[in-house]
């Protein structure tokens, strides 16, 4: 498709426009064959091929080509690398090409409310910025390739319960600080080919119908260009979505929708130029997605599973590890768990990877003469004695014990939600028993959420491999055994215990609505504010060397928030092995106005260092690392004063800190009337010189209020507090002032 | 007064009647002196008089009259006793009608959302029903004597900051569940002659003016047939005031505003015979609050002042306990702190008393010639090293120490919130510095609301005494000395730290705006569901004897909503001492489509045993037991199940439980629409009939999808779930049904 967008635009009738606003089948965007714009073939997979070739199903549950895993977008996350995400995004993007792809819908960019939702394996994490970066690389890596991509679910997407019919109610600070803000970053830098509208309402209105999200902000606030499309089967009225900025009906096939178009045109109801505006964002896309670059694109299923190995070395995160690991291979070491043997790799759903090859730990392990295997508990949850007597026994012989555990299918897909955070009792119990015979015990976890885990200090290390990809038997034996070295940090909290949650008394909401209760206050921004103990925190995840961080200095100390502040760290690695570390920046305003996170995540950056080697890592801060949303001024706002900037290794591990103060450019505009307070006013400069003489009077005229102290010490500043937090209209009840100098004074001061 | 009402009212002129609607200065309603008609004076005070003679001023902190101040109401709710409650009410009724005080402001009813309220101490309570129960029982008392009462701050009143400009933003349930409940109660059952309006807004409208609560709830739900007036200064736009169902404005003297009523009535605005609804109230209130009883009425200062005493013997609570208490008189004791000297027994603000007389505990102790005092601290909270000493010294040289600690007065005053939660810290470094030399401590508590104590594993023994009035000094010591039996129990939590509490995250709000996001958790409904540790739970206290519960008995296992259930419980007093046991009625739903508390309160009962003495205890549980509110149906609504009666020493030392099924008499509507999901359609007996087979049809033609089984084990539940979540109208993009054929089912389903 070479011809000019607008041209094939002033060629096509009414009935081509339509039609291109709704797909061609389950798996086709429309083209317009009479004009040589092509059908695109468009298929799951975040982080993976999921291509149908037999016929589609409307639950897309029926069998794919055999394709290549690679590791959960929550693994993913955990490696905080942009270059590997965009790696992933690279290999993809090569497979589509492959295999005639033009659009991969993915990724799953909504920020984790709760650990229950069952597609949180889909999803990057729990922190902005952190998912919005994640995207950003992945989209760049795949679209690098001229396949397009889609962010998905576009918003307020939470939840698998009721997702096609609850309504997301959320606050307009928390849309933008949380929700909006884990895309924003991506769609206004990678500018992803296609956005994908989710199934729920936001704040009333279908995410499909939202023209608040799909064009006030997406379009006219972020500067998107792109194409919205539905997610199967979100599109309501068509004519509306249209009108709200939602581009592509998916799945296609139903001529009940280009009909409702051509209807709604030839009524007038849909003026013909708002359509064109839709058609030519398609036009653009196929254009995009059908550019040729004259390589021969091969899926190589062998190399790509060993990248999909290597990704997932750089996304387990060691959460605990008591002078345990490595493990030497001369060691004599029992695996336990079926999932060593055959690993939970992905979950369940549209993302879900028909694999070619799989490889386990004990796969792995095949050099090693010194390890054993035993079952040790059944993945379905059902008790089985023997097998856990075995394992007791097993565990009592050997020198060591990994225990593979994590899990079972069933409890993370997406239509789904999990209704609590534990592991099977009798993998619990397995754990337990082992680890009463045997001192040295490490949990490997395989499972795409956090979990409960009660048998913590009965075990000396935990290495979480999340979903990790149909080579996460590889990637688990080499971090085992120190082949590689553990360098990955949760992007998101391991609360103690379900109950902790910020959303816990409001998920999954009923009646068809769920009310984000906590607001801004999702991940580890509650739990720090609400000064909570974890499991294991935002950011943390070890190693089997240790970092040293030094001299932090700041390229300023006071700054406007138009300019940049670059923020240097010296790290040093300070043990014997190779490693990577997650250098991680919060910032934290030390006074405002409005209710704000202990601390935010505003940059990081994965340094790898040699033994004893030092390195300086830089990162940049914009406006936004400081900013808030402001719901007066519906923007991103800057509060003069002071911010600390921290330096740590995790959320709660912070190392370093400097202070610096920047100053807003921003005026906030003020207008008072009756019901502002007295406190307010004269809390500006001009309020004081309007108001301060009435107030001298009317004290004067009061004569001993001011004096008087019957009611002890507390006194004088009860009254001054009362006399502050009264509105000034008040002063006129009392009979303190008359309406008339009541209108003076709002006239000189909104004047 | 003897005329009737409806006589007077058809002579009154159209000034006359607008006149009424305001008062006639700062401490009286109007009269119409032409027509007999008395002005009324009203006085402060809920838990003692305060009547200004002097000049009243505008923020109220002028000398009164010497009066008796009884314990303040968080005090008095400690003692879960109506008969108390209804005693203090009749002894401040008797005081009124010696002084000539028509009406009496208070009680204060507001739900403790927070701890940080500065007004917290003229409350009862964090859960409705109690505060309800209290309140009760007191305007009964009060009224009793022919004196009305005010029940205030109505309505969403729950922190000082900005409360005359903040708007409190509450859901419907929560509304009625919670803030509204605190007062129904009282309102229906005592029938207060008057209900003070608040300053704020709730959602949106100013209290004054709002009709949603003063008309269509208070009065149209409850039948409230009173007045309602305003805080003082809290009317807005009179008119609109009238038309809500306000009645008087209070203070008085200002002519604007019966000018305004005038002006509104000539001109049409205010129809005049809504204005004649409103000055038959005010006239009604008139004539009850002149009755004559023909007694002579007195004000006895000293018999009021051993009530206040005996009253809060009844209230203190022993919150901590091991083997110390109760002293003995021959044992050495040392009294530490300003508070035996100088207790503080009361809050700052409106319902300061000016006390004739204050027995501090050294003053009770008098007879004692083994207690020595020492200072210890200063109440403002400069360190004084020489004080810490001194105590430090004494307390090594004694048997036992009882530190009087607590808040100093300008951390508890009405039109100030605290920041926090924490004693002064020169008190924390004494009890801990203290308890370093002498392993017998006593604290002796006065505060008006929680306080964190972190000293708590270092003392053996805490007594809080809250503001426990004027006689304070006296209880202390029989309580202390076991000539009284500790029987107080907290009517609210104490968390453990500030930021545990519920609002934590929207407490105070800005922007005139507080946001109740915690919903109907409030108080031990919170920490409960959230299964988080208290430092001490909602009805917790424990005595110098010990109580057995046995037999717990139901009058029914099965009930209609309508009908009564009775609850017996069999307590016996199984220790050495004479002591009262708080005998308290948890419900919890078994299984709710709502989200409800772990447990809430919905009976209890005092009662008295001597040693060995076993006494049955009856409780009589109605609908609103059971039931939760509803907002499709705007009521209470029991939800058919199995419900648990639990019978608890405090919220979290539940002795018994039963269970009961609750059947309810009130058929939910149900309409069903195109983005009703499948699965609600299925769980309803019509809805199976007519969707059954289509679902059956589109099962057989999607053929394979039920059986294919490539991603594991969950596959057929999350097949399952997707389909019972999706919107019947869902089925038609997706092709499954036809739109003829979803009208078709819509049409059979609502039919």
């Amino acid at each position: 498709m070479k011809e000019n967008v607008n041209l094939i635009l002033s060629q096509m009738t009414l009935e081509e426009k339509a039609g291109l606003c709704s797909g061609l089948d389950f798996w086709h965007f429309k083209g317009v064959e009479r004009l040589g714009v092509p059908a695109l073939m468009v298929c799951d997979g975040p982080h993976g091929l999921r291509k149908q070739e037999e016929e589609a199903d409307m639950m897309g549950v029926n069998e794919s080509i055999p394709a290549v895993c690679f590791p959960s977008a929550s693994a993913m996350a955990a490696s905080f690398d942009r270059e590997l995400l965009w790696k992933v995004g690279e290999t993809l993007g090569e497979e589509c090409r492959a295999e005639q792809v033009a659009v991969l819908l993915g990724p799953g960019m909504n920020s984790k409310r709760s650990p229950l939702c069952g597609r949180n394996f889909e999803y990057y994490s729990e922190d902005p910025y952190h998912s919005s970066e994640m995207g950003t690389a992945f989209v760049k890596g795949v679209q690098s390739q001229g396949v397009g991509t889609s962010t998905k679910h576009f918003l307020a997407n939470n939840q698998e319960y009721d997702r096609m019919g609850s309504n997301s109610v959320v606050d307009e600070r928390t849309l933008h600080e949380i929700y909006l803000a884990s895309f924003e970053g991506a769609i206004k830098e990678a500018k992803p080919a296609t956005v994908m509208c989710s199934y729920n309402k936001i704040n009333g209105t279908f995410a499909s119908e939202n023209k608040e999200m799909l064009t006030d902000i997406l379009r006219n606030k972020w500067g998107y260009e792109g194409c919205a499309i539905t997610d199967w089967g979100a599109a309501k009225d068509r004519v509306k979505g249209i009108r709200a900025g939602l581009d592509i009906e998916m799945p296609g096939g139903n001529p009940l929708s280009e009909q409702k178009i051509i209807k709604a045109v030839k009524s007038g109801e849909l003026d013909e130029k708002e359509l064109d505006v839709t058609v030519e964002r398609i036009l653009r896309l196929i254009s995009f997605c059908t550019q040729e670059d004259g390589k021969e694109h091969v899926f190589d299923r062998d190399k790509d599973h060993r990248i999909a190995g290597a990704v997932e070395k750089e996304c387990a995160v060691l959460l605990k590890n008591e002078s345990l690991l490595p493990l030497k291979e001369t060691q004599k070491v029992v695996f336990i768990g079926e999932f060593a043997k055959r690993p939970r790799y992905q979950g369940s759903g549209s993302s879900h990877i028909n694999s070619k090859q799989v490889t386990s730990a004990l796969d792995a392990a095949k050099g090693n003469p010194n390890i054993c295997y035993v079952r040790g508990y059944e993945e379905n949850g059902a008790e089985n004695e023997p097998l856990l007597l075995e394992a007791i026994k097993a565990a009592k012989e050997a020198k060591a014990v990994v225990i593979f555990a994590g899990l079972p299918n069933a409890l993370e897909s997406e239509g789904l939600d999990r209704s609590h955070m534990q592991m099977p009792e009798n993998q619990n119990r397995l754990i337990r028993e082992v680890a009463n015979v045997q001192e040295n015990v490490v949990v490997v976890l395989h499972n795409g959420s956090p979990i409960e885990m009660p048998w913590i200090d009965d075990v000396k290390a935990v290495l979480e491999m999340y979903l990790g990809g149909e080579n996460v038997g590889e990637a688990a034996y080499e971090l085992l055994y120190g082949k590689a070295n553990p360098c990955g940090k949760l992007a998101e909290t391991f609360p103690v215990k379900l109950s902790d949650n910020p959303s816990y008394l409001n998920f999954p909401g009923h009646s068809h609505e769920v009310h984000y209760q906590e607001g801004i206050y999702v991940g580890y921004r509650y739990y720090d504010k609400k000064e909570m103990d974890v499991l294991f925190p935002f950011g943390h995840g070890l190693s089997y060397t240790t970092f040293c961080y030094e001299h932090m200095e700041l390229s300023r100390t006071e700054l406007t928030e138009d300019e940049g502040l670059k923020v240097f760290v010296q790290v040093t690695n300070t043990g014997d092995y190779k490693g990577k570390e997650v250098v991680q920046i919060y910032i934290s305003d030390k006074e405002s106005t409005f209710d704000r996170p202990i601390r935010e995540l505003k940059g990081y950056q994965k340094v790898e260092l040699a033994p004893g080697e030092t390195k300086t890592v830089e990162i940049t801060l914009d406006k936004r690392a400081f900013a808030y949303y402001n719901t007066v001024l519906h923007d991103w706002h800057v509060e003069t004063g002071e911010f600390v900037i921290e330096a740590g290794s995790s959320s709660r591990d912070i190392r370093l800190q400097e202070t610096v103060m920047v100053h807003s450019l921003t005026e906030m505009p003020m207008v008072f009337e009756r019901y502002s307070t007295v406190g307010e006013i004269l809390a500006t400069e001009k309020g004081r010189a309007v108001l301060s003489p009435l107030m001298q009077a009317i004290s004067l005229a009061g004569g001993d209020i001011q004096t008087t102290d019957v009611m002890g010490e507390g006194t004088e500043a009860m009254v001054q507090a009362m006399m502050e937090s009264m509105p000034v209209g008040n002063l006129v009840n009392f009979g303190a002032i008359t309406e008339e100098q009541l209108e003076q004074v709002l006239t000189a001061l909104n004047g």
